[in-house]
């Protein structure tokens, strides 16, 4: 495994490997856990080469904090891609992403607005951002992204559709600690006490996911089941949950196909967000109530 | 000559090119003068394939009327892209470029946000985008562009940069009439006697070069001679009249170097922008001023 940090470096390498077939890309911004692990694996897999970004991307922490204390280790980094079959280990400086003079910025309208993008504003321009440069500069065929970070997914596929980029995007299941807890490089920031709370938030999405698998299609009841299992934790503060189309990330009421539930909770100190997918079984009996009164009707999950 | 709309045709026409040798590509919004044909012009003889793009881009209009009664004659422009041997001309619908969803912008901060941009909000977000797109799409290895929107160029090299595209921009100068009216699609609105008064704009940049080649470095005295010159004529109003940095495209006090005169000025009802680039002679003797007293030096002209 080759490590490098300069961009003329990755595209002379990139340029020679592209000839021998598909590229498969993994940005990351390190402190790898088994989630990171998970992508460069499949990228392995399907790929003749593997190049994995590593670039704690300052535009897109709104915390100032945050950014200056985000988990890094390099070292360990580099021993487990090394051992995952990583061909290249791209480490940047900020000066070779963000050049003095560096002023282009690309946002994704409303899908990077909402939920995570109200939270963190400039999050999602930073990157989107970030993520068109990396792209341009590696010119993969496969890029690998973490369900974890939904509404990042949805933003990046969005970037890469309006931008006629050509790549493939693989969006992978996110890997949990056996507790349930997502993996993300900012769980090493729990006091003991917080960190055993944290699983709280998987028990609210599994409910979730009962919930609909018996046929329940009000969001607004969903939700609201959620949030009182969450509030059961006394160490967690809601940011939001909400159910919302999977694809333009607005709010729905009614499930009729699939949604994504969307949390971000804090548990103590730490921040974090989760998802589930929820798709309504296919021929499931519900009742509807409104002005045609209760009706029994089959319904036909929409899946796309 | 192949006249297409489909992005997908485009894509596979110039996917084959491609392998043949370089690709030069023309974007324009049609209407076609000698300024455009210019730029085909160089790129037939600089390329094996040329490309011409004709879209008349919604995003960088501000003003709804300006949009719907841009100069339009695609039999004409056919027939000019054809006898200029323009091999692909892509002429797309406004649905093939924003289709249903499209919700990604690309901004460029303040080298966007001055002058243009500050007269209309917006068109340098709908140009880098636009371009951007474009640019993905053909890939070109080389793009032509005029000097005459000399701000527009500094955005697209500023993106072509930041976005790391692999492209050669080509900057042509700026082709005018006998009486020295920059060409430009919008030209065709002008009342009789307006068109007569436009010739002004030229008067006023060959001034101000003139001024410089003598030695002339004060910034502000050059601007309130072009101003003078210009108000001379009562159909004119000035917009902006400004010296400029030629790469951040800020205002400057003293020419030490190389500038840009830059200018918008109405003429009845036809708004008109313009352009000068400025070097002030190497080893020219000129007057300074200021605390130190008035002292003879030598400036080194700092063309780079």
């Amino acid at each position: 495994m080759k490590t490098v940090s300069r961009i003329k470096t990755v595209q002379m390498l990139l340029q020679s490997a592209r000839k021998t077939g598909t590229i498969g890309f993994v940005p990351t911004m390190g402190a790898f856990h088994d989630g990171h692990l998970s992508l460069i694996q499949r990228a392995r897999r399907e790929c003749i080469y593997v190049a994995v970004s590593l670039f704690v991307n300052p535009l897109q922490f709104c915390d100032p904090e945050d950014y200056l204390t985000y988990p890094k280790d390099l070292p360990s980094d580099q021993r487990k891609a090394a051992s995952a079959g990583v061909d290249l280990l791209w480490v940047p400086s900020v000066d070779e992403i963000y050049p003095p003079g560096h002023c282009t910025f690309i946002e994704v309208g409303e899908i990077g607005n909402r939920w995570e993008g109200a939270a963190r504003p400039g999050h999602f321009k930073g990157v989107a951002t970030v993520v068109a440069k990396l792209f341009k500069i590696v010119q993969p065929h496969r890029v690998y992204l973490g369900r974890k970070d939904y509404q990042q997914v949805r933003v990046i596929q969005q970037m890469v559709r309006d931008l006629h980029f050509n790549i493939a995007l693989r969006v992978l299941p996110t890997v949990r600690e056996k507790d349930g807890l997502a993996m993300s490089s900012r769980n090493v920031r729990f006091a003991d006490d917080d960190r055993k709370a944290a699983p709280i938030l998987y028990k609210a999405l599994c409910h979730a996911k009962r919930l609909v698998s018996e046929g329940e299609d009000d969001c607004r009841r969903i939700v609201r089941q959620a949030q009182s299992l969450i509030r059961s934790e006394s160490r967690a503060t809601i940011d939001y949950i909400t159910m919302c189309n999977p694809v333009t990330l607005e709010p729905i009421e009614r499930l009729t196909g699939k949604a994504v539930l969307l949390l971000a909770v804090k548990i103590g100190n730490v921040r974090l967000i989760d998802n589930v997918e929820l798709i309504l079984p296919r021929g499931k009996k519900r009742r509807i109530g409104g002005k045609e009164g209760h009706q029994i009707i089959d319904v036909e999950g929409n899946e796309d």
